[in-house]
């Protein structure tokens, strides 16, 4: 049995989406034991009507909300009864519990996590990994993608160790194709943060190193794992999602300025509907913290039911895969410098 | 009279794009005189059979081409005689000279013109400002978007007052509407640069300062400037058109894939067209080289005559505008320190 935290409270559509997708899930996988956090009165009103393994979900009270702009450093110390807080501290006490996921605030995840949960043995700092489509098919890891804005060439290479790792061990991708973000494809290209990282990477046999990869070549298929320091890393996965998502905008917007557009389209109906499921982050998980002991996934603060769902399954596969002690080995095998 | 040099090699479609793209404009403007650089037996050749008042029309023979992947600093100082470098020779000696426009290698251009060229007195660091459309139908300019890898907050600052006069005086925006870009919108998000730059442009009258924007708004509309270090601007620009690309590219192959989606798209041709010409930065010009005493205009490396065009354009309004002029006077009202 794999114990999860289902942080039930925090994101855009709480707590229907996450005790939607903690149901769903539960009836897909018997192997999965849920402890939903937050206000107890207002899960057991969602649950109501919902079939489900009561002896395999459990609900924690937890009455507090982190608010989106609240300051984490304060939202940690302060609301140790809110639904993200106690989560955080039940994975840190209970040796049975393997992770938790959440919708909530980024930034009171990332500090919680960095605080009060311990780091795998080596790992210099956690860094985020989500997902995106690829134009094969395929999906492209990103890694960070916010939790450290300043890095050094070390920590890029840890990035890379545990993020191959990831992919290869939740999705099968062997010897995951590693690029380093930069402005130019040559080695000399970029920062000196840049040229050191694609020299120490060329020498880490753990990682599949191709080379430096420009932006605009993310969703070729070309790459599997994209290492980047979090604020570009940042950049790079929002500019991503923001384009696809205004574009999709202005073509629906177009198709209804013209009935002939209109009719035109509804011919194409599927086609279109495809073309929105495939740019919808839902199905794609959520990203997950690598180099935290215990699995933390965090699914976009808009994350319907289904999303929810993806997040867990990611959780469950970083668990039973064993993915922590593996990052652990890979890590020992290189030098490394505490910060 | 305005005189412009034409670097005719280094890009994609050269010289056919800047001939072509420097008889157009000298069409359209009789106030225009144009120097082109280049091997000139082949400019000679392209120039054949075009119609075009030849008193305003020169040929400066340079034979060599700076090839993209050469390093920049070798290419200044060994490739005296390729278009590229004899125009920015001929830019700093010749006073009647006002600017030049390149499709060539983007590294060779910023060092050449770094190296060779002087900048306006009080600026730090030249910085390039491309342009993209947004969706409720303007542009936003990025600034910079790769010159300087590194920055410090008052670079930052100068970039912000130096893209801001350009689009007022350019483009006719009246107090552009100027953000930082972060990795949230609260102030203290990011990392010591971003917070610094935040507070620095704050207290900076010339720049109309609206905080922080994420990657994702950039086509929104809500801003007309977007200033940034030229690592994370750079990922910004080409990670848009990137998504762009290869979501046109997607919706295409799935329009091939079933008759029913060719009937409806062709009944949607003229909407389809309009969207690619709408995401095609042929049409949006060059990315400015702001902060130089004289213009320089880098098209992109696929520039087509109409693009090229533009850019000459470009230059020219930047010159007429005494762009320059308005740069020295306003950085002059802020403190700066030389790096």
């Amino acid at each position: 049995m794999i114990k999860l935290l289902i942080d039930c409270f925090g994101g855009d559509h709480c707590p229907e989406a996450p005790v939607a997708g903690a149901v769903a899930a539960l009836a897909k996988n018997p192997e999965l034991h849920l402890l939903l956090t937050g206000d107890e009165a207002l899960i057991r009103a969602e649950l109501a009507g919902k079939s489900y393994d009561a002896s395999r979900l459990e609900i924690v009270h937890a009455p507090e909300v982190i608010g989106g702009d609240e300051k984490p450093t304060d939202a940690i110390r302060l609301k140790r009864n809110s639904s993200m807080m106690k989560a955080i501290i039940m994975l840190r006490d209970c040796d049975d519990i393997a992770g938790m996921v959440s919708t909530g605030s980024t930034g009171a995840l990332v500090t919680g996590a960095l605080v009060r949960l311990g780091r795998i043995p080596g790992v210099i700092r956690p860094a985020f990994c989500p997902l995106l489509p690829t134009m094969t098919g395929g999906i492209v890891g990103i890694c960070d993608s916010g939790a450290n804005p300043e890095v050094t060439s070390a920590h890029l290479r840890q990035f890379a160790i545990m993020a191959s790792l990831y992919l290869e061990n939740v999705y099968g991708i062997a010897s995951p194709r590693t690029a380093l973000l930069n402005v130019g494809l040559e080695a000399e290209k970029g920062d000196d943060l840049r040229r050191e990282t694609y020299a120490l990477l060329k020498e880490t046999p753990s990682v599949n190193f191709v080379g430096n990869m420009e932006s605009r070549d993310l969703l070729s298929g070309s790459y599997d794992l994209v290492v980047a320091d979090g604020f570009s890393g940042n950049v790079l996965v929002k500019t991503t999602e923001g384009t696809a998502v205004e574009l999709l905008k202005k073509l629906k917007k177009d198709i209804y300025s013209r009935n002939l557009y209109k009719f035109g389209a509804l011919l194409m109906k599927r086609m279109f509907m495809e073309e929105k499921e495939f740019m919808n982050y839902q199905n794609y998980g959520g990203s997950v913290l690598l180099g935290t002991q215990k699995v933390v996934v965090k699914g976009h603060g808009s994350s319907r039911a289904v999303a929810v769902e993806k997040c867990i399954e990611q959780a469950y596969r970083m668990e039973t895969s064993r993915l922590s002690a593996k990052i652990e080995s890979e890590i020992a095998k290189y030098e490394h410098y505490e910060d």
